[in-house]
């Protein structure tokens, strides 16, 4: 019942001249290189993810299964030039993936020409019909979650490199998707803040299914317990999801919830003491196993004493995922859990 | 941008033997008798409101405008006896509002003959169109929220009676519904617990608009911090209402979430504690001014006992809103915010 894309990928960049507005490609490449065959890029592109250059019909003749729209939109619109790409792709028998701003189903006959390729237009938005309402009942497997001070400080990065990291050590792990790019990197989720807010929480538990004792899901944050905007989202998918653990995220610097300047980030105790109070409704054995720090803006001195601060004032591991790493976390999630 | 019904009512008693099938319809007449210009019944009813009798010719010819399904439906199944009476009624011109279960649409002919006759069928289960994330921007006028420490606790009851109250008193108040029989009640409000999730807040905003400094909105409660299922709900809900105050609802007995026997319903105190920490994020003065408690399973002493035991325990006035009515705590708020 989660959003499913058939892999590997043929990753669309079109003609974006910069990378920053590849972000979705960049992340599935950098996450799941396995599951890229190829890139397709239009004359005047600026990326290079290092994938072959490749038409749709050569992708799906290499094993391709889904093109996935790898860059932003621009304010929705297709550009006129890219629209031939994906009538090859739906011809070449690949599924077209996107998410946000896509308006695919209002391209004039590409859906037609999609149902007569026997191929599908997915906007990974759309969350799987008849989701449940949640049940809370206990459900076999670990679960750890991130949490967030705010949107946009990591959460989908901070559990893509816990997944992995586990991994790496032999640890069974899945990372769980609950975003657009998440899902595009993960082949597969929930688009959480689209579901009804009645089914939040089941669409959680759907996406997290009992599974075997020392089974980890790794399950992307959304918004946070702090936002005047998303915190139902943040509640909904905490209960579904149950976490035996969980991560708090942050960006180094970030005072105010982003673009809502009236309301202050919380502190890293404040957020842990509200996620353990409402998380322990659905376990009451919830606990922190450490922070996840976006410290970019910092110098590299600047960093070790932020870290350093913050790990004396939460009893925690703190750590940076990009410039330290989070085997720290994982460390003490394995020695809390053993 | 409310789901919106146009009054005075013709209220559809179809040929329900019981009352206790009828409980939309029995609110709407014990609270807005004003709005209700007859009742049609169907032979072999059992039902009597106290209203005229009238076909739906007669109650349009009396200024009626929408005929109100007042009884629950049998599994969604609209019973074929009934349907003739549908079709009168757009034909007189009236709309059709109905709720959960409720098939309008698909008894065939009938939303032609509603759109040939220039009426509406209103599912009031479908939210407006277009609703905005929440800003958390606080608003002028003052709100007081109903929280529940399950559901079917008496929120909307105690809402309509706290809000009747202060309007006996003369103060300013709206009764603010967010189910589907309290937008039948008061002719309008916002279903919800079906807005998807990361627009909850931002319609309870649109539910509660600003308003006069002196104004109160006494918003209906949902589901509760403390249920496995709904919570993400209730927190929207609270965030987007930006509550300066709270009436905390509970049901004696009650001391385990209604279908979910894993789960304790929460002391009053602990229900007190997580609501403020939780709605301090939009107002940070949020208050709990009283408990309500349906205590209708007890004897008259027990009733004195339980409610004067919970007052010691929380400091604060507890009443039932049936028994004792809810005086108390509008002498409780209007002290505490003079």
């Amino acid at each position: 019942m989660q959003v499913q894309i058939k892999s590997p990928y043929l990753l669309f960049l079109g003609d974006e001249p910069e990378e920053s507005h590849a972000k979705t490609a960049v992340g599935i490449a950098h996450w799941r290189p396995d599951s890229c065959v190829a890139q397709l890029r239009l004359p005047g592109s600026g990326v290079d993810l290092g994938f072959p250059d490749m038409t749709p019909a050569e992708a799906a003749a290499a094993g391709a299964k889904s093109l996935i729209w790898g860059v932003a939109g621009v304010g929705g619109i297709v550009p006129e030039h890219w629209i031939p790409t994906l009538f090859e792709a739906v011809e070449a028998g690949l599924d077209i993936v996107a998410g946000t701003h896509s308006s695919l189903t209002e391209i004039s006959g590409l859906a037609d020409a999609a149902e007569k390729a026997g191929t599908s237009l997915i906007d990974i938005r759309n969350p799987p019909a008849d989701l449940p309402v949640g049940t809370g009942v206990k459900r076999s497997g670990r679960r750890l979650l991130m949490v967030g001070t705010d949107c946009v400080v990591g959460k989908k990065f901070s559990a893509l490199a816990i997944a992995k990291e586990m991994v790496d050590r032999g640890m069974s792990a899945d990372f769980r998707a609950t975003g657009q790019t998440g899902i595009m990197i993960s082949g597969g989720g929930m688009p959480i803040d689209a579901v009804i807010s009645d089914f939040v929480s089941g669409a959680a538990e759907v996406l997290t299914p009992a599974n075997d004792d020392d089974h980890w899901d790794v399950i992307e944050g959304q918004g946070s317990l702090y936002h005047p905007g998303y915190a139902a989202v943040t509640l909904g998918l905490m209960h579904g999801s149950q976490p035996d653990a969980f991560v708090v995220c942050h960006a180094a610097g970030r005072t105010m919830i982003e673009a809502f300047p009236d309301f202050p980030t919380p502190s890293i105790n404040e957020l842990i003491d509200l996620t353990i109070a409402n998380g322990k409704v659905t376990n009451g054995k919830i606990r922190c196993v450490g922070v996840s720090v976006n410290t970019s803006e910092l110098s590299e001195d600047e960093r070790k004493e932020y870290l350093q601060k913050m790990s004396d004032e939460t009893g925690l591991p703190c750590v940076d995922p990009v410039a330290t790493g989070v085997g720290p976390l994982v460390d003490h999630l394995v020695e809390v859990f053993k």
